[in-house]
């Protein structure tokens, strides 16, 4: 496979089999890529991956997910960086409908489900606004890769009836958009995405909000792959855990009761004795 | 493979190769099968079903995951009607950890992700206080699926910055545990899993602490499935459409401005002009 590493450097080659027709369009397979291990894509991406000639890949997908482009396709990086969110949008949204247009089918591969916080009812609104057929291959979501991998249930009927997934990134007015009081209600699971830069914020005006301090919390890092790291403590001592184990972006933020289970899971996940 | 139809017929054959040792014990793995669609397990999920020699199954696994199972293992039908929905949960436990110790690994086969209401958490849990080994595989939860095959993005940056999960079935006591004022907020999506049956009860609470009317709303069934249905109304509405439909469970109930870009994605699913 070839990497196109720039957008800018990227020119779309029609295809021109049929020189006396009009071009027939491209169509867009929309693909979540999971958490990063590549064992964690369904066997619906992997085909898809496995039959693109064309992809558009972002930051947040794990480098071998893309091992299952075929050697001849074209990847090409989209990928914003978590600090520079806004930026790229509308012109990978304008790529994908100039390349679809010139008759190239593509596949738009996002990190974790592109329907949860990946931008991808934009993208597919955007699609069919300008007359693109597309399909959608929904990937497992950052959470349940955490949840899974590091042990962590992200509902439970003794602990949390209820699981709520927010995004902690700043939006354009540069303030957090989240229903603070929503989120410190009782017995539920609380996923935060992107939250990790605002870490000291949101923990503070949850407590302030009447989430008790003392509610189970945890960092995890790099959900499913070999480095991931999942650090436990309580809303109140996270900022101070997060600063000391120099946690970094990609990382969620959970917090609730299932959260204290998760130790137990772990010893059991590692086969305890074993 | 060997369908074994109920619980109570099925024995435990422990593996007898080493007659001088104690039996080392079975390994459980937990595993999700998602929501129905066999393209939508994840490879991990499909490498667990290939490999096992024993699987426990819900009804809410799909029949054609069933396939990855070898033919020579033995499938064990431990599945629970929604509406006796506490009954053989203990009994499964049980189950699980009387084969685990007899020698037997097994594949613990769920619905959808079995960490999201699956009870997942509560096997994972007794599994370790029993000093079982485990793993966990995610898998990709109905409300993805639906998303993603009927059209409804869970997020999006203009209409939802919060996605909610909940479930509809009643507890012990024959009471909705819904936490209303929560899922009658604005700005966010809400999916409520086992919740047909209660329906009415579900909008009338909700109008009352708030959630408009005219919400958008629809009701997913069998998603990701040929039989999947989406009927689109708002919260006012969606009781009677239910009934019009004579929609069954399993089912979704989705709620949120989400819902209102569901046709014209749809349409651009099926092609559009094609």
């Amino acid at each position: 496979m070839s990497f196109v590493e720039d957008v800018r450097w990227f020119t779309a080659a029609p295809t021109a089999d049929e020189p006396d027709g009009p071009t027939p369009q491209g169509r867009v397979t929309l693909v979540g890529a999971g958490p990063g291990d590549p064992e964690l894509l369904t066997l619906r991406a992997v085909k898809a991956l496995r039959g693109a000639r064309l992809v558009l890949y972002d930051n947040l997908v794990g480098k071998e997910v893309l091992r299952y482009v075929p050697e001849d396709a074209e990847l090409v990086y989209v990928g914003k960086e978590s600090s520079r969110h806004t930026l790229p949008q509308e012109s990978i949204i304008d790529l994908m409908v100039r390349l679809a247009r010139s008759g190239r089918s593509l596949v738009r591969l996002k990190g974790g489900d592109g329907f949860i916080f990946g931008r991808g009812g934009e993208e597919a609104q955007a699609l069919a606004e300008a007359g693109i057929a597309f399909d959608v291959v929904p990937g497992i979501t950052a959470a349940q890769g955490a949840g899974a991998c590091a042990g962590i249930p992200l509902t439970h009927r003794d602990h949390a009836a209820t699981l709520v997934f927010a995004t902690g990134h700043l939006r354009a007015n540069n303030e957090l958009s989240l229903d603070w009081e929503a989120l410190a209600r009782p017995r539920q699971t609380v996923v935060i995405y992107m939250g990790v830069g605002n870490l000291a914020t949101i923990c503070r005006e949850l407590a302030r909000h009447g989430l008790p301090t003392d509610t189970p919390a945890a960092l995890v890092e790099q959900a499913s792959l070999p480095s991931q790291r999942c650090i436990t403590g309580t809303l109140q001592d996270l900022p101070q855990l997060a600063e000391q184990h120099a946690v970094r972006s990609p990382a969620l933020i959970v917090l609730g009761q299932v959260v204290a289970l998760q130790p137990q899971l772990m010893r059991g996940m590692q086969g305890l004795a074993a």
